[in-house]
């Protein structure tokens, strides 16, 4: 069996569960960041990486700006998932030999602004050359209070679900421009109780189940209620990807005092109350959806 | 200018100072790891990622059990060169679509193995499609307490340099199944002041300048006491690379008692005194030497 046929998710399925763990390592397995502990330190230590491969994450003709920019941000969203704060950045760049450098500089130019956005310091890099398609892996480094840290797996039935901004249509400019909602997630922490939170990166389709499953819960999605990006369908809200929007779980008991006091805080972005959780039993379906495919099959 | 014509030092050292920097950021621009201060830890979080990629740092045909315990010890060996104590690690992995789930079990077998040798916890994962070849980035956390911390810049004038092992014809074999040298950087700072260090991945020829460069210091190579692998000449020794030794700085002060406690701590591992630090003054040239190519113009 190859790759493609499996998919990444049952890939890191099988593979996850069998590596090497420690006596530092919070259990979070499949979460945006890894969670662990540093020594005596209060907070925890956050790790990810990520990375951005020329044709599959960008066209070659996108400026080398935008692709430093992406490939940082896609690293940083997955802090916001969980209420974490960056601070330092690795940066390793996988190139063909006749890469210009004038292509590199741009690069880094775009990785630099969007680490300077969110106070990330860029403390190394790596280069190696390639036979093919070049890629930028960002690794990044953060914390987070142990109080504070989100993960997907804490949601509890009747939580109201709630996204930030608006879906849909990503892919025709913003996926390499977006901000990650890390100071809207900073806040939501600092004043609300959150259950559970993950960032939308391959769209609310594949995520929401994705939360739903580290739950152990099902959902359900007020399709009418998306918030969608101008010009795009409920489908696109769905499937598209690459919101790096905020998608949590939060108990009803919340609603009003955090509907209140958003709009006061964030006047000019969204958050829209898209569905619940349920619980297993509630659900008609005995089997959790999987990912977009699924919605597809209940329309 | 391409990558290939300005080659990957020049390239970061372009670079890598214009980086965003922050408040946390110990100073060592250049060493092996990023040494970064975490919330109120004493020690020091070091920080680092390394890659190997096919056909650059393996051909195709090595198996994907050698490619992993190389890829996750490439990275660890930069904690060696530190005296730090790897402790995460996160592996993203790029490869072709059709690549066969074997290989990609058969690849986390060996970092699994890589990790567990040094009790690292392999804590996250991320994967993507390319075109081309295939990449394997280990990106790794660790501690070093600050008095411990060894960086490149710390040689003084005379001070003796040493290194362990044997040099030369690694890519034999050897470059697929080394094991970094953590015990033995450990001990050394338990034990003794060590001024300086690095890793010997690129060769003598070209760690031992950049170990003088970054202390400001020219050096003396003695090439006669180079220790020499099985069959390999001195001129292997020096320009191979990727041997993966201990290249270090200590005191005159401190070399019979180092020989001493050595050779009854590691007695099948060989220590040699290859030679000193000198001042720039004292050196006959006054520009430092830069890599293998200047040993070729002396010979």
């Amino acid at each position: 069996m190859t790759l493609c046929e499996l998919g990444e998710e049952k890939l890191l399925a099988q593979i996850l569960p069998s590596l090497t763990k420690g006596a530092g390592v919070v259990p979070a397995t499949g979460d945006d960041c890894a969670v662990v502990r540093f020594r005596a330190a209060k907070d925890y230590l956050l790790l990810k990486t990520d990375c951005v491969v020329e044709n599959v994450h960008f066209r070659p003709a996108v400026s080398a700006t935008a692709v430093g920019w992406k490939a940082m941000m896609r690293t940083l969203s997955d802090f916001a998932a969980m209420s974490g704060v960056p601070e330092f950045a690795l940066i390793t760049l996988i190139v063909p030999g006749d890469t210009k450098m004038q292509w590199v500089r741009n690069l880094y130019r775009g990785l630099n602004r969007a680490a300077a956005r969110f106070q990330v310091a860029m403390v190394g890099g790596e280069t190696s050359a390639t036979v093919g398609s070049a890629a930028v892996i960002v690794s990044a480094a953060g914390r987070v209070e142990p109080k504070r840290c989100v993960l997907r797996r804490g949601g509890k039935a009747n939580d109201d679900l709630f996204v930030t901004g608006v879906l849909g249509g990503s892919t025709r400019k913003r996926h390499l421009n977006f901000v990650p909602r890390i100071t809207e997630a900073r806040w939501l922490t600092q004043h609300f109780k959150i259950n559970a939170m993950i960032d939308l990166s391959d769209g609310l389709g594949a995520d929401l189940p994705r939360m739903a499953a580290a739950s152990r819960l099902s959902f359900k999605l007020e399709k009418d209620s998306l918030p969608l990006s101008r010009g795009c369908s409920i489908e696109q809200a769905i499937a598209d990807g690459e919101d790096y929007e905020l998608l949590f779980a939060i108990t009803r008991e919340q609603r009003d005092k955090l509907e209140r006091a958003w709009k006061k805080k964030f006047p000019r972005l969204a958050l829209t109350r898209i569905g619940s959780f349920r619980s297993k039993i509630e659900s008609r379906n005995s089997k959790l959806p999987s990912g977009y495919v699924h919605f597809q099959q209940r329309r």
